[in-house]
């Protein structure tokens, strides 16, 4: 999960690089679907691996999504979806600097008790969201999820 | 789409046929992924061709979904849910005699535009649904899908 | 519940009608809340009536809504803002030919256990819903609300 | 908005004096609806001036609600209703240190456009939401809305 149109350019690489780890691991690989910022980005990494199965959960009731997802979830609920997002995932990763719809999704990461990752947050968001775990890099984030799964 | 508990043994039996074509066409199975009736039923059918893929949109917020569901939605939304299984299909198609949770997806087919199938309706749901295309077996649906995305 | 900009002229002026006596009676009307068809006509009555009170479930996240809704509720959800109709009304009434959109409703009404009400239906649908109670004028169709209330 | 069953003490009270002020401007008072917490304060507090109304958005589909509710909106939507409770509003006040549900709602407000105002938050909220508005008092959060409105 992460920022769309104002990501910034280190968060979209660091989603790129999560999403490729995420797809060698045989995991699927959830976001929201939108062709932009960490979304986007995260399933431009997961498709350069053979074999690799995206899920986006679209906003919109029909038309565009990122591509490289392989299935398209339509919505038409606006941000509600947001939610749909969390439920859906079996660990939530929140990638860099938290964005308004990022920040919902991570806090009903914790109201839904979902574990939830932070990858690289901007400081004031690891100090409000104590009961997340922090990892300064795709790999640590990986490591994490593979001991919340194992 | 089609009837939980209390479908009729005649079209949970055709879900499952249906359930089966779909998956050797190579399409995408969705359903409302709950353990019960028509659902399950086409899921089971699916899982039966190798390399099938099945995605069930479930109404709650965790818990069971039918066996063989591959992508597990979890939305929490209750009812509000069948607009997803709509707005993510490609094409609605009912099994058997119309409940009113299959009603309100027929409904919704219609409203946002998804061409809809009514396999083996009632009568009176054949009357009321003029819009839709009647299928009286699950080849004769797969041929009308055939159609529509070919 | 009723259609929007393709209501039929009588459906309208049925609304109309069943808004100013729904206002008379001291209940709360509560529609789709949009500026058109049977929403807008149902709430025109209703607010001939001094002391009445109007709740309006809109589709969208913000912007116009039908001319005298007092409490407007911006769902952003679409056509799942249907579902929102149905579970907060005492008692639903569906107002003339039944469109797509109004049909889920009164599906909903069904699956969730709210009274349904079909108001001058056309002959299909009231076959198709027979679990409905059917009322010729919209008199009549506050009788029905009074004794289910009552 | 604030927390249910864990919100503390001294944040009921606050809610409590908000609601009535609330109230006493004649504004409609609209809270998650819930028997519990800063929900069930703040209605408690604004049915002690007479004529107020009060809405409550409900996540549930039907059953109990704060007493006081004057509109109980019930939408079976869980956590997603969270997004109504924004939407719905003309201007967003946090009551006391933010719970998950609650920084969900701020960073909706902050989503769509929501005037967001922070009544006593904790330390960490006030950092991590830098564009919301800081009241230290009930009546101070007042003022800031009569200024947003005015």
């Amino acid at each position: 999960m992460g920022g769309a149109e104002h990501a910034r350019d280190e968060d979209v690489a660091l989603a790129e690089r999560l999403g490729e780890l995420i797809a060698r691991e045989n995991w699927v690989l959830l976001t929201g679907g939108r062709d932009a910022g960490v979304m986007a980005a995260a399933v431009r990494g997961a498709k350069r691996v053979s074999g690799s199965l995206t899920v986006g959960i679209l906003p919109t009731e029909s038309g565009a999504h990122a591509p490289g997802i392989d299935i398209a979830i339509y919505t038409g609920l606006g941000n509600a979806r947001n939610v749909i997002n969390v439920l859906s995932s079996r660990v939530v990763i929140t990638c860099g600097h938290l964005t308004p719809g990022t920040t919902s999704e991570a806090a009903f990461a914790l109201k839904t008790g979902r574990p939830l990752i932070l990858l690289s947050p901007n400081p004031e968001a690891r100090a409000f969201f104590r009961d997340a775990q922090i990892a300064r890099s795709p790999e640590e984030a990986i490591e994490l999820v593979r001991r919340i799964v194992g």
